[in-house]
C-alpha cells in the first residue's frame, strides 16, 4: 500500500538483504531497517519490529534465505529453520513458513539453494498479498452493497486492532476489503479501536490508513457500542488468530464486546481472514486457550512527548496488580460471516472451504 | 474511607478553611490542598482537582461558605452563586447545592449568615455520606448472596470509571456495596476497568481501592467481555450520571459494552446511584444528548516516568483524528437492578421510587 505516495511492502528483498519497516518506531518515525543477517531477522522478529501472523511467516522465509547464503549444509539449513522458530515459539505462520523453506530447499542440491531460497521465500511473500487481494475484492462487494443505500455518504466500517498491510507482507486482511473499495472510488470511514492494551489501533490501524488517504477517526475501545446505537456504524470487519470449524472467531482481546454490540444493534459483523487461518481441529472457540501477556502492558503506556522524544509511562498505581488477556473468542452466533479469498461464508458453511483448502 | 489506614473524606472543613485531595496529581502523589477563597474553590472545581457529581455538589456548597466570610449580603450571596455554577455549567449537583445554600441561608439575618453557611455545607456532606453508606447496606446484601455459594471464594466484581469514595464526599455510589462488604468481612475482589479515555478507573478507583486495602485487579476496558465469558465475574456494579424512569442507565463511555456481554453470560448487572440521580423527566435514554469531550483526551496519555516525573505523551498519529463521546446509555433490558439509598430496585419497579423521593 501506499507512504507518502509512494507504494511499500512491510518487507522486501533487495540484492542480498531484507527491508522491513521497523514497526516499533510507528506512527512517529517512519524507519526501514536493513538486514543482512539470520541474527538481524531473528531480533526483528524477536522485538517486534515486523509482527503479524502473515508478515512474520514471510519475515521467517527470508530468515532462512539469509541464514543460508555462507552455507546451505542440511545441518545449517535445519539449525537455521530451528533457530527462526525458536524466536517466537507459538506463531504459527513462523513454523508453517520456516518448515515450508526447509521441504523445499532439501531436495535441492547444496550450491542451488542460496539462490533458490530467496525466489521461494519471494513466493511465500506472493502468495500472502494474491491471498490478501482476493479478500479485498470479496470484501468490497459487502461494502459495496452498503454504499448504494446513498452513493454520497461514506460507508462507516468499524475495526479493532491491526489486521492491516502491516500485519501482512502488502494488503491487510480485515483492511483489505477496505483498501479495494477506496481505491475504486467508493466512500468509506473507519472507526478505529485504539485497541488496548497495546494500542495497535491508534499506533498502526491509524497510521497505515492516514498513509493511505483513508478518512478515519480513532475512537477509545469503550465508545463502538455507543457509535453503533446511534446509527454510526454500517460494518465491523476484524481480522482473527484462529476461526474454528464452527466459525467462532479468536481474535484480539475485545472484538467479542464490539461483535455483541453490533449483533445487539443488528449490524454485520466479519472476520477476515486467509483459508489457513481456519482451525478444522478445533470446533468450539471455549477450548483455545488464551495467551496472557505481561501486565506491564496495561500497567504502561508508550508515546510521544511534546519534544518529539518516545516516552514510556505508568498509568497505573504502583500498587495495584493488573491481568492482560490478549485475545477473546467471539462465538459464531455472533458471527455474520467469514471473508476469504474463496468468497464470503456464514460460519455454519465455512466446512465448505474445508474440501476446497483440502484440495489446494 | 482509608488512606494508608487513616480516615479521609475527599473534602472537609477545619476553622476557616476547605480542605481537598488534589485528584489531578492521583494515583502517583498525594497532595491535599487547602482552600481559603472563592476563587480557589472555582479554580479547583474547574480543573477536576475534584471531580464527581456529589463532591462537585459539596464542594459548591463549602464554596458558598467561603464566599461570604467576608460579606454575606444578598446580594454578594447571589453573586457567590451565580460564579460557582459557572465553574462547570452542565453539573446538575453543583447548581443544585449552590442553590440549596442561597435558600437556606436568605431567609438568615446577614450576620448569621457566615457561620450558618459552614454548618449547612457540612449538612450537604454528610446527607451525601449517609447516602452513601445506606446504598452500600443494600448492595452488599447482593454480594453476600453471591459469597454464600463458597465462602472461600472472593466475590469478583466488575466496575467501570470511578464512583468511589474520590467522587462523593465519602462512601462511594458504585464502590459503596464494595467497601461495606469487604469491611464487614466478606472476601471480594474487584477488576477495574481502565476506562480509556480519561482512565478513571486505573488511576482513581484502583488507587482508592489499594487505599483502603481491597484486593483488585486493573484491566484494559477491552477485556471484561473475556473475564465473563470465562466465570471470573460475579456481578457488574456501576455508577450512574443519570438513570431514567424507565431504567436505562446514562454512564461513563463503555459501560454499554459490559452490561452486554454481561447479560450475554446471565452476570447481575447493577447501577448504584442516589434517588437523586433518577431523571423522572425523562423516559428513553436515547433522548439524552451526549457530551462530547475533547478529541485530545484520546489522543493524548497522562503518566509517571521512570524518574518519578509526570508525561503526557501523545499516542495516536498526528494526522488522525479522534473522537470523544464521554458517556453512552445501557437500555433497562440489560439492567438487573438499581442499588439506592432506599433499596435495590429493577428497572420496571423504579417508579415506587417516584413518590417515595416525592414524600422525602
Amino acid at each position: 500500500m501506499h507512504i507518502q505516495s509512494q507504494h511499500f511492502r512491510s518487507i522486501w528483498q533487495q540484492a542480498n538483504a531484507v527491508y522491513i519497516i521497523d514497526q516499533t518506531r510507528l506512527p512517529f518515525d517512519f524507519v526501514t531497517v536493513e538486514l543482512t543477517s539470520l541474527a538481524q531477522i531473528c531480533h526483528a522478529i524477536r522485538h517486534m519490529q515486523v509482527r503479524g501472523a502473515p508478515l512474520i511467516g514471510a519475515a521467517a522465509a527470508y530468515g532462512v534465505a539469509l541464514g543460508i547464503q555462507q552455507d546451505a549444509s542440511d545441518e545449517h539449513l535445519q539449525a537455521v529453520v530451528k533457530q527462526l522458530i525458536a524466536t517466537r515459539p507459538t506463531a504459527v505462520n513462523l513454523a508453517w513458513a520456516a518448515q515450508r523453506m526447509q521441504q523445499t530447499l532439501m531436495p535441492l542440491a547444496v550450491a542451488q539453494r542460496a539462490a533458490a531460497a530467496w525466489l521461494a521465500a519471494q513466493a511465500i511473500a506472493d502468495e500472502d498479498v494474491a491471498q490478501n487481494l482476493a479478500i479485498g475484492q470479496h470484501g468490497k462487494a459487502l461494502i459495496a452493497e452498503k454504499a448504494t443505500v446513498d452513493a454520497n455518504q461514506a460507508v462507516n466500517i468499524l475495526t479493532h486492532c491491526n489486521a492491516g498491510w502491516l500485519a501482512t507482507v502488502d494488503g491487510g486482511t480485515a483492511l483489505a476489503p477496505i483498501y479495494a473499495a477506496h481505491d475504486a472510488g467508493l466512500k468509506v470511514h473507519v472507526w478505529v479501536d485504539e485497541t488496548r492494551p497495546r494500542n495497535q489501533g491508534a499506533s498502526l490501524t491509524a497510521w497505515e490508513l492516514a498513509q493511505h488517504g483513508v478518512p478515519h477517526t480513532v475512537i477509545a475501545d469503550n465508545a463502538g457500542g455507543h457509535l453503533m446505537q446511534h446509527g454510526q456504524v454500517d460494518l465491523v470487519i476484524v481480522g482473527a488468530d484462529r476461526v474454528t470449524s464452527q466459525g467462532d472467531v479468536c481474535n484480539k482481546i475485545g472484538t467479542y464486546l464490539k461483535a455483541l454490540a453490533a449483533f445487539d444493534q443488528q449490524i454485520p459483523f466479519y472476520a477476515a481472514v486467509p483459508t489457513p487461518t481456519i482451525d478444522w481441529q478445533i470446533a468450539r472457540g471455549a477450548e483455545i486457550e488464551i495467551e496472557m501477556r505481561d501486565a506491564d502492558e496495561v500497567a504502561y503506556m508508550q508515546g510521544q512527548t511534546a519534544t518529539g522524544d518516545i516516552q514510556t509511562v505508568r498509568v497505573i498505581p504502583r500498587e495495584s496488580p493488573a491481568l492482560n488477556p490478549a485475545f477473546d473468542v467471539t462465538p459464531a452466533r455472533l458471527v455474520t460471516g467469514v471473508i476469504t479469498e474463496h468468497g464470503v461464508f456464514a460460519p455454519d458453511q465455512l466446512h465448505a472451504l474445508k474440501t476446497h483448502s483440502l484440495g489446494d
